[in-house]
C-alpha cells in the first residue's frame, strides 16, 4: 500500500509500505476511506515529539471500512464503516476502567501516527477495535465524521466539558484555529450568554462568528481583559478556554477569569508557562488540563447524526488521499490558504 | 479598650484604641475572650499587604462574648459565646447566595484585620453578625474554637475538599506549618489509603506523624518525588495539598501528581510560579485556588463538639492577651520556639 | 388597600384589607405591579392546604415598585422595581447557607399567600428583601419578570437541574401545564436531543411543540411506554419530569426511565404514589423531589433580559388587577379557556 | 466435576457435573478455591428469580486459581490468585464505557449463578475474564476476598456511594444483615458522625456495634422515627440506607430521611412500596436504586489489603466446599445460627 511516512525533522514522503497486518486478536484493519491532517502532525514534523521515529506512519484520524478483525473482536465485521479514534482504549487498565481512556496504561492512549503506524495511508491496524472504533450510521458523510476522531471530542472533553459551561455563563475561547472553533461551536450545547472568541487573526475571528461566537476579539489589537470585563460587571468570564498552546495566551486566560471561573487548556505547549499565584491564589479558579478521551464520541455521533452539530463546516480543503503531500503545504500554510481541515479521500 | 495596632511596615504596638461601635444594624460588638496569630499577620507586618494601613487593629481569628448587637441582627444576643469567623459575609450578594463568602462582593470577605479593625483587641466589632459568627457550645473549649476560625475551615475546605480526597487515595500535603498539620489531620475524614507530609524541618515532620501523616518526607534530604512514585505504582499523588506558598514547593506539587489527580493551593504566595504545561497539558490534572468561604464551619464545629477532630493539638504556647507582643515574638520564631499556633486569652 | 382574601374552602373576595406595615428590619413593602394566579392558588381555595387560614390574602407572585424598606435593607430603596420571589429567605438558617432557600428554617421558605399575606393585593410585604427580592432591568417587562417568580425557576431547578438534563439525552416531559411547558423549555438550554411533552389533551400538546418539544404524545390515545422505547434503542429516557401531581403520572414516569437516568419530581400531590421497586431495585435510577429554592433565578433573569429565554408565552390571559376574580374563573377553567398564565396588572 | 446444581424450586444437589470450558476468547476458567452463598441464592431457591431454569450451578462470589484462559486474555494466565466479581463486564458496550457494569448489554452484568453456571462449583467459567477478575496480592487471605465479590462493593456503592455520607452526616442504615452490616463498615470511611443501625434482632443489631454503629435502634420495640429526630435537631438523617427489600423497611426510610436527604436503597425488592409523594414532593430528597457496578472493587481490595477495611468478621462459619449443602442449611438460618456469611473452602 502507500502511506505518508515520517523520514526524521521536516521529512515526509508518500510511499509505499507494508500492508497492516492483524497482530493481536483484539485488532482490525481498516481501509481508509478518510483521513485527515492534525495540528500534532506538523508538530512531529518540526521535530517536536521525539517518541515519533523515522519509518512512522503519521495520522490518527480516519473514516473507513473494516477489512479484518481478529479473533476477540465482537462489534465489528468486514464491510463496517467505521470511525477511527484518535485513542486507542485497551479497556481493561484502571484509567480505561475510568473512562480516561487517553490516559491508557494497557497499550492504548494516543498511539496511532505517533508509537505505531497511523491513518495516512490506504490501510491502518487498529489496536482494541471493540473500544476504540465506531460504527458510522449512513446518515453522516465521511468529512463530517472525521471531525469526530479528534477535534470535536477534544474540544468538547478538554474545553467545554472540563470548563463546566452552564446556561448564562460568560465564555472566551482564546484561539480560532480548528480546535478553538470547535470549542466555540460545542459550548453553545450549553447556552451560554456569551461566548467570546479571541484570535489575532481578523479572517479566523470572521469564521468564528459563524461557528457561533457572539463577540470577537482580536487581541493584537484591542484590550481583551477590558473588553471582558466590560460584559461581565467587572468580574471576568466564568469559563475561558485555551485553544493555543503557547505561555502568552495561557498567561492571558488566567487574566481573563473572573473569581470562582474556570481555564480549561487544550492547547498543546511546548514550553512552561507562568501562573501569577500572587493574584490567583485566593481568587477561587479552577485550571485543568487534558488529553482528549473520547468518551463523548458516542454522544457527538448521535449530535452530527440528528444535525444538532454540524461539522461540515470544519472540511475548508479537499484532496484525493494520493495528494496528500500537497495538501499538507495547504494545512502547513493555513492561514494564508484560510484552511481550516483539510480532507483526503480515497 | 487596649489592641494591637499595625504602624506600619515592622511596626506593632498593644496600645489605646477607641471602643468599637455599632455602625450598621447587621453589627454586632464582641469581647474577645481568645485571639490567635496567624501567618498572615506576619506577611502584613513585613509590608506584604499594602491594603492594611497604619492605625489598622490586626487579627481576624476569636472566640468571644456578644456585648451588644444592631436592629437587624436575630441569632445573637449579648451574653452568647460565639466563634467569630476570619470571614465575614453580607449575605446577600451574588458570591454569599453560592456559598463563596471569602469572594464576598458585599462588604464582606476577609476585612477584618484587613481592610476594617480586628480581633487582637478587647472588642471587635463584627460586621453581618447572623451570617459571620457562630454559636459554640459550652463541651468546646475557647482554644478549640478559635481553630475554627481561619486554620481548620481553610485547609479543609481549600486543601482537602478542593482536593477531593476518597478513599483508598494517596494524599500528599506539601508544608507542615499549621494548614499543612491541619490538611493533613482533615484529609483523615475521607479514610486516604495514605498521606504524606513534606517539610524541610525534621521536628514538624514529627508532628506531622501526630497529626495523622503516616509517611513523611524531609524534602531537603530526600526525593520526594522518587517517594511518591513508590509509594503510587510510579503514578504519583491521587491529590496533592500546597501549604507553603512558594513557587518551589507549588512547582513541587505538580511533579507530584499523578494523571488525573488535583493540586490544591493553600498556601499564600508572593510570587508567580511556573506552571511545565509542556509536561502537564496531556496529564489531566486539576490546579485549584482559593480563599476560605468558611462554609464548612458548622460541620468542623460539630466535629469538634464530638471529639471527631482534635482541635487541641495546634494550640501549643499560651499567653495573657495583654502580652501579645511577646506572643508576637514567639509566633515569628515558630521554627526554633516550635510554635504552631499561639492562644492569647483574656 | 384592596386584596384578594380567602374565606375558606370555596371563598375568595376582592376586599378592602388593611395595609401592610413594615413589621422586621429587613422587610419591604412593595406595591404591586403585575401578579399571577398558581395552580396552588386553586388548591388552597379547595381547602386542600390547611395551613391557610380564613382572612389569608393570597399570591406568592408578582412584579412591584418598592415602596418602603426597614433598616437592615441595603440592596433595594424607594422607587426600584422588583421581582417577588415566590421563595422568601433569611439568608442565615443553615438550609439558606446551602442554598436551599425552600427549606429555610428562619421564616421564610414558601410563606407568601400561605402563612403570611401575599401578592395577589395592591401592596404586600416582603420579609427578607434583601434575599428574597431582584431588581429589575428596564428591559424586562413586567408579564416576562412575572414568570420568573415560580414557574420558570421551579420547572428548571426542580424539573431540568434536578434531572440533570445532557447534550444529546432524550428527555420526557409528564404533563403540559405551566409548569411542564416551562420544564419543556428549560430542558432546551441543556440541547438534549430529544424532548417528548406527554398529556392527555391536544391543545395542550399543540402549546408543547411552541415551547420545544420536537415530539408530543396524547397519553390517552398512545402507549407512551412504547413510543420512548422507540426512540431509545429500547432503554427508556435519560431523564422524566413529572409535571402533574398524581400517582398515576408519577407511576408513569418510571416506567418511562432508562437505567440508569433520572425521574426529576416537580408536581404538587396530594396523595401517595406506588413505586414499583420490584422492577427498579437494579435499574440504577435516581428519584428526586423539591420545592423551587430560586437559586437559579439570577440566572434565567438574564437569559430573559437577553433574549436567551421566551417567558412571553406564558402570559395567555390579562386582566386588571380590579378584575381577579374574573381571572380566577378563567385560571379554573384554565382548559377550555386555553389558558396558561393569567397576568393581572394594576 | 461436582457442583451445586438448581433443580427447579425447593430443589438444589451438590452434584457431578461437566467441567467448563472456554467458549469465547475473552473467557477463563477458574479453580474454585473458596465460595460462598448470597441471600440472592436462597430467593433463587425459593422460584423468586425464574430466569434461573433447572440445571443452573449457582453462585456468584468466589476466589480462586486460573486453570485457562482464552486467546484474547491478556491481565491473567494459569497459575495466577484472581478475585471472582459477582458483575462480569464485557468492558465494551455504553453501559460498561460509562462505568456502569451492572446494566452491561454485552453479554455481562450478573450472569454468573443466574443465566450462565456460577460459582458454587470445583470450577467456573468467568466471560470477559480481563474486566470481570482481580489478581489478589497474598497479604489479602481467601475469606477476606470473598467478601469482595458483591457484598463489600454492593454495600459501598450502592448504599455508601449513592446515599454520598459526608463527614460528620448522621446515617441510618435499615438492616443488619450482612448487607447492612457492610454499609454501617463502609459509612465510616467518610466520617460520619453518627451511624444509626437499625433491626428486629438485638444479636445483629449488638453486631452492627462491632461492625462500626455508635447507635442501634430495635424496631420492633423502639420508635425509631423519634429516636433519629432526636439525634439531628428533629430534622431526620442526612443519609438512609435500605438494605432489607420489603415495603415496610423502604417507607421507613423515606419517614427517616431530612430535608435534602437521600435514600440509597440496596434491598432487593419483591414487590412495589408505597412512596408518600404527598410528604414528600417538597422536601428535596433523593431516591436511588441501584445493581452494584464493582467500580469500587480495586479500592476495597486496596483497603483491604491495607489494613483500612476489615472483612473478616463476616466470615462467621466455615465449611468444606463438598458440605455446601449443609452450608446452606446453616445460612438459611442464619438467625437463630448467628450466621453472617458461609465461607467455603475446597
Amino acid at each position: 500500500m502507500r502511506a505518508l511516512v515520517y523520514g526524521g525533522p521536516g521529512i515526509r514522503e508518500w510511499k509505499e509500505a507494508p500492508d497492516p497486518v492483524l497482530i493481536d486478536a483484539t485488532d482490525a484493519i481498516v481501509g481508509v476511506d478518510t483521513t485527515t491532517i492534525c495540528g500534532t502532525d506538523l508538530h512531529i514534523l518540526k521535530g517536536d515529539v521525539p517518541e515519533v521515529t523515522p519509518g512512522r506512519i503519521l495520522g490518527h484520524e480516519a473514516v473507513g471500512t473494516i477489512e479484518a478483525v481478529g479473533d476477540a473482536v465482537t462489534n465489528f465485521r468486514p464491510g463496517d464503516r467505521v470511525l477511527v479514534s484518535c485513542i486507542s482504549a485497551c479497556g481493561r487498565c484502571r484509567f480505561c476502567r475510568e473512562g480516561r481512556y487517553g490516559q491508557c496504561r494497557g497499550g492504548g492512549g494516543w498511539v496511532l501516527g505517533h508509537t505505531i503506524d497511523g491513518t495516512q495511508a490506504e490501510y491502518a491496524r487498529i489496536p482494541f477495535a471493540d473500544t476504540s472504533l465506531y460504527k458510522l450510521p449512513a446518515s453522516v458523510s465521511d468529512e463530517e465524521a472525521v471531525m469526530l476522531s479528534d477535534i470535536l471530542p477534544t474540544s468538547y472533553e478538554v474545553g467545554v466539558l472540563n470548563g463546566v459551561v452552564r446556561p448564562a455563563d460568560v465564555v472566551a475561547v482564546v484561539g480560532a484555529g480548528p480546535i478553538g472553533l470547535a470549542a466555540t461551536l460545542t459550548a453553545r450545547l450549553f447556552s451560554p450568554r456569551h461566548v467570546i472568541t479571541i484570535d489575532l487573526a481578523d479572517s479566523r475571528l470572521e469564521l468564528a462568528k459563524q461557528f457561533g461566537a457572539d463577540e470577537t476579539v482580536n487581541s493584537g489589537r484591542d484590550d481583551v481583559v477590558a473588553r471582558i470585563r466590560a460584559l461581565t460587571d467587572d468580574l471576568g468570564a466564568d469559563v475561558v478556554i485555551e485553544a493555543v498552546g503557547i505561555p502568552e495566551t495561557f498567561e492571558l486566560c488566567t487574566r481573563l477569569v473572573r473569581p470562582g471561573g474556570r481555564v480549561a487548556n487544550v492547547g498543546v505547549h511546548g514550553k512552561p508557562a507562568s501562573l501569577a499565584l500572587d493574584k490567583l491564589w485566593a481568587a477561587d479558579i479552577t485550571i485543568t488540563t487534558g488529553l482528549v478521551d473520547t468518551y463523548s464520541t458516542p454522544t457527538l455521533l448521535q449530535m452530527v447524526a440528528s444535525g444538532q452539530l454540524s461539522a461540515k463546516p470544519f472540511a475548508t480543503h479537499h484532496f484525493e488521499l494520493a495528494d496528500i503531500e500537497k495538501a499538507y503545504e495547504t494545512f502547513t500554510n493555513a492561514g494564508t490558504e484560510h484552511a481550516l481541515k483539510v480532507v483526503l479521500t480515497k
